[in-house]
């Protein structure tokens, strides 16, 4: 069988897959996420040996620390992939939920039903969990899943699979609810991204180069979970020792991550009180600090900042500090180096805060708290299956509401078009 | 200046004026609209003047009447331009409205923020109505738009357009947020897909050919308005009276659209009682039948329906009639052959009535009512830019709401990522 035809086959058996699903119990596809769980743990010797056949073959290839370790299994990762699984389980049905209901002038009830989207691809890198967790948010959605996992943990994944597929079968919701595109070459995705009409939605998880890739060659709507560049905004009237806890916090707290901050922006009136201070916490936490003239007239030992730095999402412990002449200046900071991700701004000023809040234009914007809190757990969505950058259908944290579309559904008695 | 400079500078300025009218008050934006609707009544002559070129090109081109006739301007059609944009403005503006708000544990308060979109391209055929209409709900919304329409009306696009830019420049809230691409290569469409990051999302209104082109070549998400081959189920349970009136209404009253009736499904148990005034009633309003062999039996006249029919959309008075098993068999072939647009069950039975709401993945599933009211306004939603066939962002009619997306907004205290 060519690749074209292999690929094709794998989305076809998704797609059969999630027409039986979509009719599915909520009940039902509980009990199939809770024998997941219990199957993962029960099988955990045998994915630790499949797991260690990809480490060696890394090691060997000479992938780096870092990238080995995100690859590994143990029996506390696949204890906390179960337990994710226990979690999704326990979470409301999205599906079937009438989000809104009215009558019309001619007697007709219209209403909006949630609804599974069908077929969803997953496009991945290195970690295994992510087999795990993004399957059991598609499944609880109604959504069958393609999935396409990087070829580094490709024996991880195989095994994953089949533990989840089987038990798919024995509960009798159809294996194909769960298919796995076992092609090593590039292209099998680039045809994947051209089954328009048999897949509805690819979600690619990864670094820059993937996200490119995907969203340059998908026929399929692409929903991306792009980068971070956020910023935390201390305005004239802040309040300096929470300011000083937030940027912390934005910074430190964990900064590989997408919503941590990269640049904090100081309004020109607070910086000589504030700075000094904070500059002095972020150095003792081993923060780099490449600040603006006016910064470095405060601390002249701290870095230049050039203008292309004030574009990068560092995922480490660096920051560019920059006052700023006013608000405004803020604002216009934000829309031009920003990426429409997560940002803040400390004050205690109301108009101030309300201004920031609707010019703004990012999936998350915060008064007064940190951006690390931009998290479908920290906003009460139950779960996550990233945060989106987009702003077709998804913006900021997907949870299962944003894995389902809504059909509109009419309860008439007669009526006609006139 | 070359063609993929020209797209580029003309998406960039649309780019500037949407950052412009994304803080226009709701207010000005509907006295801007409300001078638009003005401008256009008054500039009517020279409207017309400037389409009888259009129309002076079709005719040499030897283009059909039908097309001719779409794309004519006269008196009545620019009054009608203008009442839609006066209908616009009296629509409650969607920008700022906070569609949730709740209180997490560690005290924030979690809302979501309906904002702009940013900017919408809209690539249509040769409608000149399309290019008030589509800029009047985009601006309503806080979007400026990029206008991509067909080389047959662009002397009467240009006009129009001149007058809404001129009325935007007027008022001051820039006429970037009205741009046109007024170059009749293809390449310039070419170029305006490849434009993701500058324009956020791409409507095309017009045939399955034009949607094809710019689904397969957009780097941008694409929202198609594409075609509709719609179902009538007449159960076994239906009110007799009641299924003709919603079946000829679907059919008859207007069989251009893609929300009429293209085949309508029978069941066995109600055939010989149903379908032989209701066929006698089809052909006394002249559509053409094709039935399948049981339909023949009750009217050998009617031509034989062959399995190709069945995925036609005939946009004509032609008429699939296929008579069924039972409600599993018509929920199969609607979603076998079907195109997920608009489909109605008539029955008086309560739980086929919900198993087909619930089973059939349609864009709207009416119980008891004509496909025909599949419609932005018949639902209630004051306007519609066109029916969604898409299941991601919007499904079904999109209205105002749909042409916005939403942020998160956190109201905090000091809340930390711990």
């Amino acid at each position: 069988m060519d690749l074209k035809t292999y690929v094709i086959n794998k989305a076809k058996e998704a797609k059969y897959g999630s027409e039986i699903l979509r009719k599915v119990s909520s009940k039902k596809k509980d009990t199939v996420l809770l024998k997941m769980a219990e199957s993962l743990k029960k099988n955990s010797e045998m994915l630790i040996m499949e797991n260690q056949k990809d480490i060696k073959f890394a090691e060997q290839k000479g992938l780096s620390k870092a990238l080995i370790d995100r690859l590994s299994l143990n029996e506390k990762r696949i204890n906390d992939m179960s337990d994710g699984l226990i979690e999704v389980a326990a979470l409301p049905d999205p599906v079937g939920e009438i989000t809104k209901m009215w009558k019309r002038p001619n007697g007709m009830t219209v209403g909006k039903m949630r609804v599974p989207i069908g077929v969803i691809g997953i496009i991945y890198e290195a970690r295994p969990n992510v087999t795990v967790d993004a399957t059991a948010l598609c499944l609880k959605a109604g959504n069958s899943v393609v999935l396409r996992g990087g070829s580094e943990a490709i024996n991880s994944n195989k095994a994953i699979v089949e533990i989840l597929r089987s038990v798919s079968k024995e509960e009798g919701i159809h294996e194909g609810v769960i298919t796995f595109i076992d092609i090593p070459e590039r292209e099998a995705v680039t045809e994947m991204l051209k089954l328009e009409g048999i897949i509805d939605l690819i979600i690619p998880r990864g670094g820059e180069g993937l996200i490119k890739t995907v969203t340059e060659n998908s026929r399929i709507p692409v929903l991306k979970h792009y980068k971070g560049v956020c910023h935390v905004f201390v305005d004239s009237d802040a309040d300096i020792s929470l300011a000083e806890k937030i940027c912390f916090n934005a910074k430190v707290q964990r900064p590989a991550t997408c919503n941590a901050m990269e640049t904090m922006l100081v309004h020109k009136d607070i910086a000589n009180t504030f700075l000094p201070d904070m500059i002095k916490k972020f150095k003792e936490a081993g923060v780099k600090i490449k600040g603006c003239s006016e910064t470095r007239k405060i601390d002249s030992s701290i870095d230049v900042l050039k203008e292309e730095d004030l574009y990068m999402e560092y995922l480490d412990l660096i920051l560019n500090i920059k006052v700023v002449e006013s608000l405004e200046d803020a604002i216009s900071h934000i829309a031009k180096y920003g990426s429409a991700h997560s940002d803040a701004i400390v004050t205690k000023d109301y108009d101030k805060a309300f201004r920031f809040l609707r010019e703004v234009d990012s999936s998350a914007v915060f008064v007064n708290a940190s951006t690390r809190l931009n998290d479908g757990f920290q906003f009460g969505l139950g779960a996550e299956i990233g945060i989106s950058t987009d702003k077709i259908h998804a913006r900021g944290p997907m949870g299962l509401e944003e894995l389902t579309c809504t059909k509109f559904i009419v309860f008439g008695s007669g009526q006609l078009r006139e």
